[in-house]
């Protein structure tokens, strides 16, 4: 036999044209979104999305078609290859086999461009001319600002500060798609003038540029509001990853053993692990294991409570049913930017009550060895968030090592981290820390859940 | 008809297995090399180079067979694609079909990838343990930092030292890679010693930082010198560029009208460029017009001489008959800093002289721009260097407009742009400078020509 391809390509004709929806196939159906003021089961609020993402939102279709529009502005980038790590296991002396699934060949540098391209596209087409939303580590900042540029949307950022400041260069790359970014929380809003009030050294938080978003869209008609992970539809956006994945690996007779994907919203591991998953509820491949990693510093899923909570600090988001460490938490300024979220995809959450995913939590100086060791042998920096998926691939690789195991591991690579190398000088010099669990502020935020009528 | 696809993509098989040598047909041979001491004749000095590279550099086979660990390496990243600018030709309205071969996507963030895997593999196995080599836009030097890592050699890179502070994070990914990195000149040379004694505030040059190199590597046994670019060897290794987007427009039944390439030393461009201008010395394709473009700031093949000089400032590298600006010209700061130099490969510059290809010099506000105008439409931000070629592309795209022609032009895009966003936040600061021809500083360095007896 011929010696296997370091890549598995798909043409361009190979492409999903639609997305999946797992919401057709789950067992028992996700519990419904709460209005944060009156606490009743609602629907997005129209102010903030689009029709068409309401309805995605929601939709019980098992597959939902993927625009002309967007399959073509898809195709500069898409389809993204699966790599084989030859130089990675080799350095492990691992007989595990360790494919990657790169999203950083995208031009925004990760997989948020497969959302932010739909969402700018759906919106256009509704009439709206602004888009406002936050980043925390810029990634989604960078695609949504290059995916209204595409379709002539006007893009503001509200960007979470302890992000703006060490990464100044993603500012740059968001205002040279035209984007307006500011540091959050900011002068511009409301919320963020009070934020600033009460503590002026605030570094930001996801939870705070989100409210900073919402009210920025709720007070003007031109404009709606852009999320790029947790909620349902950006999930079925990134469905593109894992269906391209399970194609490529198919075409080289291959079935994952193990999955492992970083979570912070969590749209990353959920666009990759949910064509998969899908296996395991058919219960056609009971063994798969599913393992989504997160930062000790906001360990959402091993740490945090399943309870109803905001998406946002302010409390203007939809409350759903999640893990959560409170929705005024603010996390440790971990560098992994896109982790610091208090809360974490209902999805995420809900496949991981029933059993069908785990989770683990690793810690920052740990996840930047594993970087700078797979950068080492695979060439690819990555960003700090997959770093954290890369510790684990690592770890398991060594397990096989021990136990003698082919396992073929699969890693969501979702970017590369050429804005991130402020992170890796800090590791280098070995100024990095680690942040351990903070057990006090999580039980201080979490006495100030909503309460839900029974 | 199908609609093209956005990109043409080839499959690992479908890559070259041989570097293809322009010195088995060029009309007339390239003049030699001669010793920067005796003046004479000479090969490349052992002392810095490995004997295959020597070889190589005055090779007339034309295909020169790449070794399979080299190959095993390319296919981490390589073929790279080639994509179809569709939305930068409907942004300009113009008729023509804009293509362009994108080496962006090498870990390392450019072609240079593609020679320093080679270098590292060849010196590795004549025993050698370290390389010295410089770098300006930092481009080169992460390229072999990491082709070092590779292969287990060590790396010290003299980084120009206003590119050295221009980019900091270029320095953080090569020591990433594990090499030690000096802004050059620096303490480390008596060459560096003495400059810095002369002009403390010296921002430095390619040719500087060459001589650094080679100063090092002279000092030591284990230690071989590396060139990034303007030697013979470099631009056979680069051929795998041009090869590739050869077989890439050949599946789809184009075949270029115009070429485009950035040129500093001559690298990026004569690997495109050379296994298409085989096609016109074979008179099979006299139409087709190859445009290389230069900054205002250091205008080498546009306003230099052709004559006998040094590679580098101190007069320890071969003298090369080539266009120069004089080796002691220290070009103004512009941020593409892969074009300060004041040579041209010597294959560049003799095609040149018998009228393959022609030259232009763009000035840095208008590059900026056009490269502005190249991220909003592609989503690429490229770097300053290919810029200079964008500018030219969307120049001969808007002339097609005017008259109507619809030709294939072909941007040989040689990189990113994520390490230059300081570049990009001056242009949207209005705070980048036009630098105009340095024509009293070349006249002087010009004076120092070295005497080659008759």
């Amino acid at each position: 036999m011929d010696k296997q391809a370091t890549k598995v390509i798909l043409t361009e004709k190979e492409m999903p044209t639609s997305w999946y929806n797992i919401q057709a196939d789950l067992p028992e159906p996700l519990p419904p979104l709460r209005h944060p003021g009156t606490k009743e089961i609602t629907r997005l609020p129209p102010p903030l999305f689009a029709g068409a993402l309401d309805e995605q939102e929601f939709s019980k279709e098992r597959y939902i078609e993927i625009p002309e529009e967007v399959q073509e502005i898809y195709k500069m980038w898409r389809p993204t290859p699966m790599i084989r790590a030859f130089r990675l296991e080799k350095a492990l002396d691992t007989p595990a086999h360790i494919y990657y699934k790169y999203e950083g060949v995208s031009p925004a540098g990760s997989h948020k461009l497969n959302t932010a391209v739909a969402q700018a596209y759906y919106n256009k087409k509704e009439g709206i001319k602004r888009l406002a939303t936050e980043t925390g580590a810029g990634q989604w900042g960078s695609a949504l600002s290059m995916a209204c540029k595409f379709f002539g949307l006007e893009c503001k950022v509200y960007m979470v500060k302890v992000s703006y400041h060490q990464k100044p260069y993603r500012r740059v790359l968001m205002e040279t798609f035209g984007a307006k970014v500011v540091p959050s929380p900011s002068q511009d809003t409301q919320v963020g003038r009070k934020i600033l009030e009460e503590d002026p050294n605030s570094t930001g938080s996801l939870g705070i540029a989100i409210s900073e978003a919402c009210e920025d869209a709720f007070g003007r008609d031109d404009t709606h509001y852009s999320l790029g992970s947790v909620v349902n539809h950006v999930l079925l956006h990134q469905t593109v990853v894992g269906q391209e994945s399970k194609k490529q690996l198919e075409k080289i007779g291959v079935y994952p053993d193990i999955i492992v994907g970083c979570i912070g919203g969590g749209s990353n591991f959920g666009g990759m692990l949910l064509p998969f998953v899908k296996d395991k509820i058919e219960k056609k491949k009971p063994k798969l294991q599913i393992i989504c990693v997160e930062p000790t510093a906001c360990p959402t899923v091993t740490k945090g409570i399943y309870a109803w909570d905001y998406g946002d600090v302010a409390g203007m988001a939809p409350i759903a049913l999640m893990y959560t460490l409170g929705h005024s938490f603010v996390p440790p300024p971990v560098h992994a930017g896109g982790l610091r979220y208090h809360g974490m995809a209902p999805i995420i959450c809900h496949l991981h009550r029933l059993g069908f995913i785990e989770a683990r939590a690793v810690n920052q100086i740990a996840t930047f060895q594993a970087a700078v060791q797979f950068a080492q042998a695979e060439g690819i920096i990555p960003a700090p968030e997959p770093a954290h998926a890369i510790k684990v691939v690592i770890d398991e690789a060594l397990k096989c090592k021990q136990s003698g195991e082919k396992k073929n591991i699969l890693l969501a690579l979702s970017g590369h981290g050429h804005f991130d190398l402020g992170a890796y000088e800090k590791y280098l010099a070995g100024q990095l820390e680690d942040y351990e669990y903070p057990k006090e502020k999580v039980e201080e935020a979490l006495k100030q859940l909503p309460k839900i009528p029974a």
